[in-house]
C-alpha cells in the first residue's frame, strides 16, 4: 500500500481528492493537514467522508509528514508548496503539487502571475508538467510533479494534436472558457444568490492559466503562441468547457482534423474524441476523469471550433492527481479513478 | 387604448408578452389566438396571468382580428406569418412579427436558413429591422415591423458603433453566445435532467441568426461583414451573454473603443455601457430590457473584447416588439416596459 | 408625490423594494441610508439600479430624515428600527417596518426569539400587524406598520379562513416551508457550492416566525394555536412553498374547504385560490405580488393538506410593504406593484 | 465473475445501473434489453458510457437473457417484469426488479395503485422486498428481489426503529418530501423552464409509495400504520430530502429517541445516523449509496421531527440494486458501490 499525506486538506481539492483516495485500493491516507482545521477529525470539516476516514486534521510538519507517508500531495491555496517541497523531497518523499507553484517554468512570469518570487528555481526546473497525456514517462520516473490548471488541461488535449499536425494557424487562437463554481473554490466567496441564474467573465484582463496554455503549447509545438483567452463562470458546481476559435492552415477540411484526434488519442483511455461538437457536454464528463474533445468547422465562415469539456475537480485537478500517483508509484493508472465511479 | 391581437399566443413568447401588455397603461389586449389551445381561457394555458386577463384563445381568423385590433403582434414558431400579414395589413393593421420571417432582406438567405420560399418578398422589403436604437425613425412610420433576434440584439448593439468608428477590423470577428432555455422555447422539449449542471454548444455548423446579424453589420457600415457565432446552452431560464473576440484597427486604446460606446448610447435609456467587462451579467438585465455593454482589451494578447448582457424573452424578443408598438403608435417609448418592473 | 426615505437600504430588500419603488407612479424616493455603504451612490452599490435612481446612500440623521420624507421604511437586518422609529414617529412621519422589530406583540417573545429586551413597548402595542388581507382598515390609519415576515404571510393567508370556518382542527397543525437563497439574505453568506444541488431543513429546534404565526392565528381565531415549522432551503434564488398538514373537524369534504378560501378572498386581488395542490408552484407567483393558495384532502389518510406559494421578496416583503404604503396614503392599493410586472 | 443482464434498459435507471456495473470488479454485463433501443450500441443510446461497454441493445428474448447471464436487473417502466420474471426464474436466473411490480404484497394493492391485475400472485408472494437493512438474510437465499421505492427507502430506514422502539405514535404520522428531477425519469417529459426556480407538490390526493410504506410499516411493527405523504418537486437532478412529522409516546426525550437510530444501525455502513436534522442534507449523500437520518424534538411544539436523504438513483434505485446482487451472490456488499465513488 502506498501511504499518502495530503497537506492543505480541508478545502474542495482536499474533499474531492480524499473521495477518491478512500475508494482507492492500493492506497492508504496516513497524514493530513490543514492550518484552519488542525486537531478536528476529516467527517467533521468534510461532512461526506463521516464513516468514510477516521483520522484527524494535523499542523503540517515536515518531519512527521516524512515518516507517515511515500507521497505527499499538496492541495494549498497559498505558496506554502514552496517551503514545503524542498523538505519533503529531501525526506524521499515523491511529490506532487495540485496548486500553482511549480507549473510556469519562467520564474519571471511566475512573479508576474502569482505576484511574489518564486524561492525554489532549481525545482521548478526540475518538476514535470502533470499532464499524463503528453508527459507520461517523464512523470513516471520525477520526483515532483506539478499538476495542471483546470482551464490549460482543457484547452491542451486539443489544441497540442492540431497544431503538431500543422491544420491550424498557431497565431490568433481565441478561448472562450467557462467553468463551474467548485473552480473558484470556497475562499472566493461567491453566494448563491450572486451566481444562480447568472453568466458573466471574469480575469478578462488576463488569467494566470494562460502563460500556462501558452507555455506548454510552445514546447509541444516549438513555436511562440499567444492566446487569447477569457474565462466565463455559469451556475452549475462541476465542469469547464471550452470552445476554441482558430484558422484552418492550408485546405484543412473536417476529416482531416478529427483524424488529427483520433489518431492522438487512439491509445488514450481518459481523452475521448467525439463526433460533434454538440456531444462535448459537460453532463457526459461530470464525475470522471474524461476530457470530451471535438473538432469542427463551421460552414461560411472558414473557422475551425475546438471543443472540449472535464470535469475540473477531477480531471482538471483531483483524478489527474491520482493518475500521476498511479504512474509515480508504477500501479494501475487508473486505479482509484474509477470509470463512471458512483456516477 | 390601442387595441392589440396577439397571434400565436399560447407558448412562451405569448407568455411573457401578455405579462407586458396586461400591465401596459394605454393598451387593451382584445384578442388571442392560437390553433393549439383554440377554445380554452388565457388563465387555462398560461396560470401566471390568472387573474389579469379574461379572454379566450380563438382560431385565428383575419377578419376578425382586423375588426378586434390596431395591431397585430405575431408570436408564431412557424412560418404562419407569411399568410396573415399581407391579409392583416389590407385590412389597416400594423404588424410587430416576433418570429423571424421578414428579417432577412435577402429571399435566398431566407431560403438557406428557414429551409422554404419566401412568398412574400415585397413586403420582405417593405418591413423594418426594428431594433430601435439603429431604425427608430424609420420604425415610427413602419407599417410592418419585423421585430429582430435575441442574438442578433446582443450583438449588433455593441459592435455596430465601433465598427463604424472604425476601431476594431470587420474581418475576423468571433462571438460566443450562451443563452437560458427560454429562448429554446417549449417546443425544444430540453428536459431538466438533459440541461441541469450542463452546458454545451449548438448549432455548431451555422444559427440563422449569423446571417442576420451579418446583414444588419453590413447595413449600418456599408461593409461585407463574416462572423463566426457559436451559441451556447446553459442552465439558467432567461438571458444571453455574448462575449465577442476582435481585433483593434490601428493603435486603438481602451479608452477610445470604450468612448465609441458611450457616445453612442449617450441618449438611449435601453443601452447601457458597463465599466468593467466583468459587470456585464446577466443577473443585471434579466427581468428588464435593458441590453448591458462594455469594451475591453486583454493584456498581451492584443485583442479586443467585447461584452453584451440581456434577457431574450425582454429585450431580445418581447419588450423590444413593445417597445416597436409604442414606437408604431407615439405612445411613451418606455410605456409598459417599466423600469425594473416588479423584479 | 409621496416622498420616501428608506433605511439599511444596502442590502437584498433594499434593492428590491428600490426596483418597486423606482416604478411607483406616485412615489419619490429622496432618501437613502446604509451604515455600510454611506457616502456610495446607489448603481455602484446596487448595479441592476443603474439609470434609474441617481441618489448616493447616507449616514442615518433622523433629522433629515424628517426633512426629506413623508414616509421611512426601515430595512434593517439588525435592530436599529428600534431607535430610529420613535424618532422617525415624533417627527411626523409614518413608517414602515419591514424587519422583525414590532410583529410580536409580547415583549417576552420578542426576549426570547431576538434575544434582546424591547426598547419600545408602547409602540410596539401600537403597531398593526401588514398584512392587508387581515388588517386593511387598521393599516390605513396607522402610524407604524409591522410587515409580516415572509413564512407568517404564506401560513397565514390559507390557514386564518379555514380555522375562523371551524373546519379543521387547531390542534396538530405542522407546517412544512421551502425558501429560496433571497430568503436568507447576503449576510448568510450561503455559497453557491454549498446549496446548488442542496436541500437541507434549518431552523429545527424553532424558527422566530413560528410564534408570529401563533400570535395571529390566536388573534384572528380567538384560540390559542401551537404549530409545529420546518423550514427549508431550496436551490432556487426567489419564492416560498408552504405544506400545511392538518387535521378535519368533523365530516369536512373538499368543496366545503375550498369554498371556505374562496369566499374569504373573493374580494382580494393579491389572493389566488387555485383548484388543485399541484397548481400552488412558485413559477406562478415569483415575480408578483400574488398568494396562490389551495386546499386539498388526501384520499385514504384523512388529512386535509393546504398549500401555498409566494415570492418571498415581493409579497412576503417589499411588494407588501409598498402595499401598505399606499394604504398608509390612500393610493390605490396596486400602484407601483403591477400586476406581472416586466416578467 | 457473475454474468448479468439488464432488461429495459435504456432509461435512466438503466443507465445509472449500467455505470456501477461496468465498475464492479466481479460482475460482467453480458446482455442488454430495449424495445425502443434495440440494434443500437451502448455508448449511442447512453453517451456517458462512451469507452466503457461495448455492447448492442437488443430486443428482449428469454432464451438469449438465459444463455446469456446468471442475474437478470429488470429495469422497465412498464409492467412487462410480469411476463419476463417467470420465464426466467423458470431458467435458473436470479431476479432483481427494480420496478414496482413485486413490492406490493396485497395484488388488490396492486390493482388499485399500478391500475391493472397482477398476473403473478405467487410470485408476489415470494418475492423479497430488497431492503438489506431489514431483509438481509431473506434476500441472501432469495431468487426474486423486489428493489423497494426511493421514497419508502428515505422514510423506512429512520421510522421503523423508532416504532419499534415504542418511542413515536403510529397514528398521525405526516411525510413531507422531496425529490430531484431524475426520480421524474425521462418519461415524465419535465422541461427545464418548467421546474428550474421553481417548487411545487405532486400526486396529493395518493401516491403509490405510501402504501408500500404503510406495508413495510406494518410488517416491521405489526400494526397498522396510515400516513398521509406528500412528494414535492425540486430543482435539483439527484436526491431525496424526508422530513416526517410524529408524536412521541409517553416522556421521550430527543437523546432516547436518537440513540434508538444509533443502536439499530451501529452495523450498518450505509445508513448514518447524523447528530442534527440540519446536517441530513442532499449534498452528503448525492452520489453515495449512504442514507443519512436524524432525529429531533421542536422547542414548544412538543412534536417529534425525522430527517432522512439519500440518492433516489443510488441508495433510492440502481446502487441497492447492486447491493442486493452483492448479497445474492455472496459477494462484498459493497462491491461496485464505492464507498464515495468517483465522487
Amino acid at each position: 500500500m502506498v501511504r499518502v499525506a495530503v497537506t492543505g486538506a480541508s478545502g474542495l481539492v482536499g474533499e474531492y481528492l480524499l473521495r477518491l483516495l478512500v475508494g482507492h485500493p492500493e492506497v492508504e491516507v496516513t497524514y493530513l493537514s490543514s492550518h484552519s482545521s488542525a486537531g478536528r477529525p476529516v467527517s467533521d470539516v468534510l461532512p461526506p467522508l463521516e464513516g468514510q476516514l477516521a483520522i484527524d486534521f494535523l499542523e503540517p510538519t515536515p518531519g512527521e509528514i516524512a515518516g507517515a507517508a511515500d507521497v505527499a500531495i499538496l492541495a494549498h491555496k497559498s505558496s506554502e508548496s514552496l517551503e514545503l517541497a524542498p523538505q519533503l523531497l529531501d525526506a524521499g518523499l515523491k511529490i506532487i503539487d495540485i496548486g500553482g507553484e511549480f507549473r510556469l517554468k519562467d520564474p519571471g512570469l511566475y512573479r508576474q502571475w502569482y505576484g511574489q518570487e518564486h524561492t525554489q528555481p532549481e525545482l521548478l526546473a526540475e518538476a514535470v508538467y502533470g499532464l499524463p497525456e503528453l508527459y507520461r514517462e517523464q512523470i513516471r520516473s520525477a520526483r515532483l510533479v506539478a499538476n495542471p490548471g483546470c482551464y490549460p488541461t482543457s484547452v491542451l488535449l486539443p489544441l497540442v494534436p492540431l497544431l503538431k499536425a500543422g491544420l491550424i494557424d498557431p497565431a490568433g487562437i481565441r478561448v472562450s472558457s467557462a467553468s463551474g463554481l467548485t473552480g473558484a473554490g470556497r475562499t472566493s466567496g461567491k453566494l448563491f444568490i450572486d451566481v444562480n441564474e447568472d453568466m458573466r467573465a471574469y480575469a478578462v484582463a488576463g488569467h494566470r492559466h494562460r502563460p500556462e496554455m501558452e507555455q506548454e503549447l510552445a514546447a509541444a509545438t516549438g513555436q511562440d503562441i499567444r492566446l487569447t483567452f477569457v474565462p466565463h463562470l455559469i451556475p452549475v458546481n462541476r465542469g469547464i468547457l471550452s470552445t476554441v476559435f482558430a484558422q484552418p492552415k492550408g485546405d484543412t477540411d473536417p476529416a482531416t482534423l478529427r483524424r488529427a484526434l483520433t489518431e492522438a488519442y487512439t491509445e488514450e483511455h481518459y481523452v475521448r474524441v467525439r463526433h460533434s461538437g454538440t456531444d462535448v457536454r459537460l453532463a457526459n464528463v461530470v464525475g470522471t476523469n474524461y476530457c470530451d474533445i471535438a473538432v469542427e468547422c463551421q460552414t461560411g465562415s472558414g473557422g475551425v471550433l475546438v471543443f472540449s469539456a472535464l470535469d475540473n475537480m477531477l480531471k482538471g485537478a483531483c483524478s489527474q492527481a491520482v493518475q500521476n500517483m498511479n504512474l509515480l508509484f508504477d500501479l494501475d493508472e487508473s486505479a482509484g479513478i474509477g470509470g463512471l465511479g458512483a456516477c
